[in-house]
């Protein structure tokens, strides 16, 4: 039997500070064969997300770093091409956090099916998937959004901000978008229906903030830290809220990440801070899963993907998230469904 | 009828930096002669605290500024001299937010009266007043010990940091303070039974801070920040939590009080971080004032006083705070009791 052949993507060098294409090698190997309990899948979308950029770094965190020159793993959706387990059959569309190659193999408990008529299948990586969910429990679980209350959301054009501020929408709030550039802030004034968004890279970013804020913040989720996130902490009211969900501002800098220093506003405001992850919210996915599922069937979250075509460019889509370059949720498409029918 | 003359002390300077006696202003007036439902007292403690730096600004926060040429105001101590009231008579010694003076009118609502028999009336401007309660609530709402978890106190031989360390104990809780003189660290390790204490001003602080946090640390009640807290965020544990009480590091502060920002070890920790003032917990006073004075009264705590004599040193006694001179709770004594039997 002939090996048939496919790419994988390994970790070439841990970088220091902006990451560039060389970090990532282009590695040929053999499709390889599951084994019972095991199923050999097929990527059709991959997600490249701002978190990964941690695990290129050898350091503690909530989640281990990369091996260095061993394959890089993240969200994926698939379809199966061989099954050597009794819950999945060939042509099921699954979603995991696996391997960056062409082809895989999972155990059952890595991969999850999902139902290709419920919403595009590339939804389980975004609006569905860790995004989503994200937005969901950060905001939800920490932000506790009232009625009539402003929230601030930052990297709001991004998957997991343009969530953030939807949701806050269905619980009733004003939202007010930070992002980076005119074409996002049209977009998340005029097809989110954000109450106000500014561009931070406009020198009236500051004056714009506050325009946007007769109110003051109630909720603050950040995204991204560093200047834009001490601009919007000169806003908290008292007992504000801020889930700190990433600092993307902060991910690729090589000096030490500096600013105000904030207990004396938070202790003036009473404020919270927290940080989290999803993992934190494990036992509950489903229940976010469904609200996000309800939501979206009854048109109140949208959702926009920026999609890069063909797995040799899924260096530059990544790389393309610190530069700003997507809208909403960046994916990379890696090969048309020949089992699944999409 | 002779008008008698005391001294009572004006808001002369809103400090820049660093406030200096020149910043008070000895005024004389007459003694005030009280109204209906109206009490004068006569001032025997009053309390100095590092919050008050705070309301020598001309800035907005949880508590409106002092006025300029105007009495300041604070934590009392004192003995009722003519009640016309029906609440009070003379002799009751009573506690109160009342005016820096020898003599003051409090109406009913101002003042409190308290139990000589039960306690030294001093612990209630310490242990059984401001600082205890703030301990109490910070420590129990927001810090959350658990048995066997390592707790961190900056400020620990203050008024509040001792609470908060024999609060921890209490509850079951490893107790690492943070204070800045041998003396301090010898009354945290020998008399309030604190698991280690380490000196900020010492070169190996660093050092000698990592040495004493083997489990690194579950909760840090924040009474500092600037540096001393930075050193240790570094140690934060997943889910932390960091009640911020204070930042007398940064009371005096003319440039802006920069740092390390610290979002992203939050994330990468999911810790909580929550500013209060006791402000906040107004409705449940009298819970925490009933569990302080019953483990006050068992012996599980204890309390320093540094008490000056003479209304005049008042000031001298404010400054001392930022210079980290008081051990435990800092006191002015006024006056001894005329009428009340202590």
């Amino acid at each position: 039997m002939t090996q048939v052949k496919q790419q994988e993507i390994h970790l070439a060098n841990r970088p220091k500070g902006m990451p560039s294409k060389e970090d990532f090698n282009f590695v040929e190997s053999s499709v390889p064969t599951p084994k019972e309990h095991e199923i050999l899948v097929r990527t059709l979308y991959l997600s490249v997300d701002p978190y990964m950029r941690g695990r290129m770094q050898d350091a503690k965190s909530y989640i281990a770093p990369f091996e260095l020159n061993k394959v890089i793993a993240g969200g994926v959706v698939a379809e199966v091409v061989v099954s050597r387990s009794d819950a999945f059959k060939q042509g099921d569309v699954v979603v995991g956090n696996l391997s960056w190659a062409e082809y895989t193999v999972a155990s059952e408990r890595e991969i999850r099916k999902v139902d290709p008529k419920m919403a595009p299948v590339s939804t389980h990586l975004g609006i569905l998937g860790m995004p989503g969910l994200t937005a969901y429990f950060g905001l939800l679980d920490i932000g506790k959004p009232q009625e009539g209350e402003t929230v601030v959301v930052s990297g709001a054009a991004g998957a997991v901000g343009s969530a953030v501020g939807q949701i806050a929408k269905i619980k009733g709030a004003k939202v007010v978008g930070i992002a980076g550039s005119d074409e996002k802030i049209d977009y998340l004034l005029n097809e989110l229906g954000f109450d106000a968004a500014v561009n931070y890279k406009k020198d009236s970013f500051q004056a714009d903030l506050k325009n946007a804020l007769p109110d003051g913040v109630d909720v603050y989720f950040d995204n991204v830290g560093g200047d834009v996130s001490d601009a919007v902490f000169k806003h908290l009211n008292r007992n504000a809220r801020v889930p700190l969900c990433g600092a993307i501002s902060s991910y690729n800098a090589e000096g030490k990440d500096s600013g105000p220093r904030i207990q004396s506003t938070m202790i003036k405001t009473s404020s919270l801070m927290k940080g989290f992850t999803l993992g934190d919210y494990a036992a509950d996915f489903s229940v976010g899963a469904t609200d996000l599922g309800k939501w979206l069937q009854q048109g109140k979250l949208k959702y926009e993907e920026t999609i890069v075509e063909g797995f040799e460019n899924t260096p530059e889509a990544f790389l393309g998230l610190f530069k700003g370059t997507n809208l909403g949720k960046q994916l990379v498409k890696v090969a048309n469904p020949e089992y699944a029918k999409l």
